[in-house]
């Protein structure tokens, strides 16, 4: 994915907020989303710009888009389905129309909407929803946890292990979710129990939106994955351990996971993320990955640096006005297997991908114990205490908490960009 | 569900093949299902009434059909979503309708359509879709496979186990697809190898469709869980045994399943399975179930007395005129968790279930080994042939293979009902 003038450093936009250093979308992000002005009004698509959001439809029609055909609606499942050449194009246009000095600024001020105000929903409806496990820290991590001598099950580094999810409790940011309930045997007692999760924690993943796809009994080969990626949000595939370690022999997660999944509401297109690919390397000794899983320019920049970070504010913080606590930073550079290769295995079998399918990139733990993108990792599978301020501490979520999801690029001579915040709250258990 | 006169046995139709003993859709059955003419036409809904299906816009259009609401559209989702009350109108209307001596019987008659010419398509768009575990003699056979000394997990007399499945590959009765490719890893290779499975299998399930469901962090109680399933179906969920034996550590099945899942095209519905509910009793010394998965109107007619079948036919079988042979018959009443136990289980932790999503009840095979439901255990893990006619033998499926589903319901004072086929044919590898 070539650099255009899009990524150009020195463009500024005729929106203000979107030239602040630390702005999250300055006008080289540019990521889609599904917002509305207010409450009862239409879902729309729209761009994210400093503090505003753009209003596809209505700068259309207010002349300067003309790539935008497919892009309006209540969803970006349309668009999506379009494919790269589309992308580019509207994404282009959208940079020359939002840059200073473009003749779109007096059009196109009508369809600034003011983020604050807006409402966001889910991107896509999403038709199934897919969670890989590609980070292998973290799959090291919770491995020896179960199985102290055999941490990393012998397939771990020949294929991208994942998981079918539940598509009907993916959320936007900012849903509220009450604690779940389910099964759970102590190791000590003889029988389960039914109650309120005492282990709940979140997942620090990202994921990415599935574009054209393909069809039920076809493949999408490794040098066309990119082809068929839409761009990239933040996940927290939220997870109650104790519900998970007493179901999950032999079919995997269920209960333990499908009771929500929150994600991060614009979408950072791969465009917006060309700047800061990298190659991969693998240990010396580890296997060559097989061939339909292999490809030069995906050694060559597959993988992606981008920041992430989890942080924590309790109930007593937020009434205390006290900031949201950082727990962990990592980048998703560290995961074991590439947006590329996750895509292209999950078609390996024939299996239909559609546009707006969400693939989660699994819990992404950096190879440092403080890079651990879970509670169950830091706090040693509930062993040791996670010190937050006020003097509280953590090894579980309690009610009332807080977790707060960051995603964002730097690198010297691009622009910084950012995904925003994926939040989400532990409410009583019902 | 009480007994009415839309059970009454002495009951036939104007539509006279309906009326063979031996027919699957006598008047007392009434399943639903969605389908088109012919090619090009518009999708619609129907009931398939002996040899015909009867067009549900069309019979409403000519009168006598006011309890028909929401029943009408290209997909079931609106009628499901309706409930008992709703589900049950239709039925007695259908029922008066199509009965001998019916008024309707000049009206309705253009509403009629050969169901050998229709083409038959998924009864619903399926949201999500979970796939159970509920044969105890399936998962101790399976496990004992792989756990010779633990076949069963201690989790399975507790809870019903199930995994999340790919709703983008669920398809109807017909569909033909490619054997699926994977990563296999054979135990006396140091590495696994990307190739065709070679050892494709089938499995014998039967599956419900949600009817009202409940929203996210609600659950549904087990003596209103019925009310939330509209009917039932045949399921085969395929499965490559190689792949998913590869993959399935530690998190569950994955591509060894989702290449494809057919579904039978008519949705019996649970009124007119009512004559044949049935008790369920555990073992001695089997825990009894904890209180959310207990009920005494379960324990009483919680299980169905359906008959289950799997036939297969080869090519060679096909172009010689032989017959399909039948590998298996067993019954739904041996499942060990009941359908409304598995609809309770899946919403114990607030994960929303949604008009139209299909949960499999996992492959049902009886105590007996004759009794099994899928090749892997016919074959004792691919250890001993499986006689067909013409002197083949099989131990997993091959290139052309055809597999057929059936089910049936029989019982002294009640008229037979059937579920109609589940057919799938296997592809050469793409």
């Amino acid at each position: 994915m070539p650099l255009d003038e899009t990524h150009d450093p020195s463009h500024a936009s005729w929106v203000d907020s979107a030239n602040a250093t630390d702005a999250d979308f300055p006008i080289q992000n540019l990521p889609f989303g599904v917002f509305r002005p207010g409450p009862g009004e239409a879902w729309r698509t729209g761009v994210a710009i400093g503090d505003r959001i753009l209003d596809l439809a209505r700068a259309r029609a207010s002349g300067g888009l003309d790539a935008a055909a497919d892009c309006e609606g209540d969803s970006l499942n349309g668009f999506m389905s379009r494919g790269p050449a589309a992308w580019s194009a509207l994404r282009l246009a959208l940079s020359r129309g939002l840059r200073r000095g473009s003749g779109c600024e007096t059009p196109w001020r009508d369809a600034l909407v003011p983020a604050a105000q807006a409402e966001v929903r889910l991107p896509a409806r999403i038709g199934d929803y897919t969670d890989f496990y590609a980070s292998i820290h973290h799959a090291t991590t919770v491995g020896r946890f179960m199985r102290p001598d055999n941490p990393l099950m012998p397939n771990y580094k020949w294929m991208p292990i994942a998981y079918h999810g539940r598509a009907s409790t993916v959320v936007a940011s900012g849903h509220a979710f009450p604690r779940p309930c389910g099964q759970i045997k102590g190791a000590d007692f003889p029988e389960p129990a039914f109650g309120p999760s005492r282990r709940l924690d979140y997942e620090l993943e990202l994921g990415f939106f599935v574009g054209p796809g393909n069809a039920m009994g076809s493949r999408i080969a490794i040098g066309d994955a990119e082809r068929h990626i839409f761009g990239m949000c933040l996940v927290n595939d939220w997870s109650a351990r104790d519900i998970q370690g007493w179901e999950y022999q032999p079919l995997g997660p269920f209960l333990g996971k499908s009771f929500a999944t929150s994600v991060s509401p614009w979408v950072v297109t791969l465009d917006a993320l060309a700047p800061f690919r990298t190659g991969w390397t693998r240990p010396a000794g580890d296997p060559a990955p097989l061939a339909y899983l292999d490809d030069p320019a995906n050694r060559a920049a597959g993988a992606i640096d981008i920041s992430i970070e989890a942080w924590l504010d309790t109930q007593a913080m937020r009434q205390a006005g006290v900031a949201a606590a950082r727990l962990t930073r990592s980048s998703f550079r560290h995961s074991y297997w590439t947006i590329a290769q996750m895509i292209v295995h999950h078609t390996a079998n024939g299996c239909a991908l559609n546009p707006g399918d969400l693939l989660g990139t699994g819990t992404q733990s950096g190879p440092t114990a403080a890079e651990a993108g879970s509670l169950l990792e830091l706090s040693e599978a509930g062993r040791r205490d996670i010190a937050l301020p006020m003097g509280q501490v953590r090894r579980f979520l309690e009610d009332g908490d807080q977790v707060i999801l960051r995603a964002y690029c730097e690198r010297d001579g691009a622009r910084r960009i950012g995904f925003g915040e994926c939040v989400g709250k532990v409410l009583p258990a019902n």
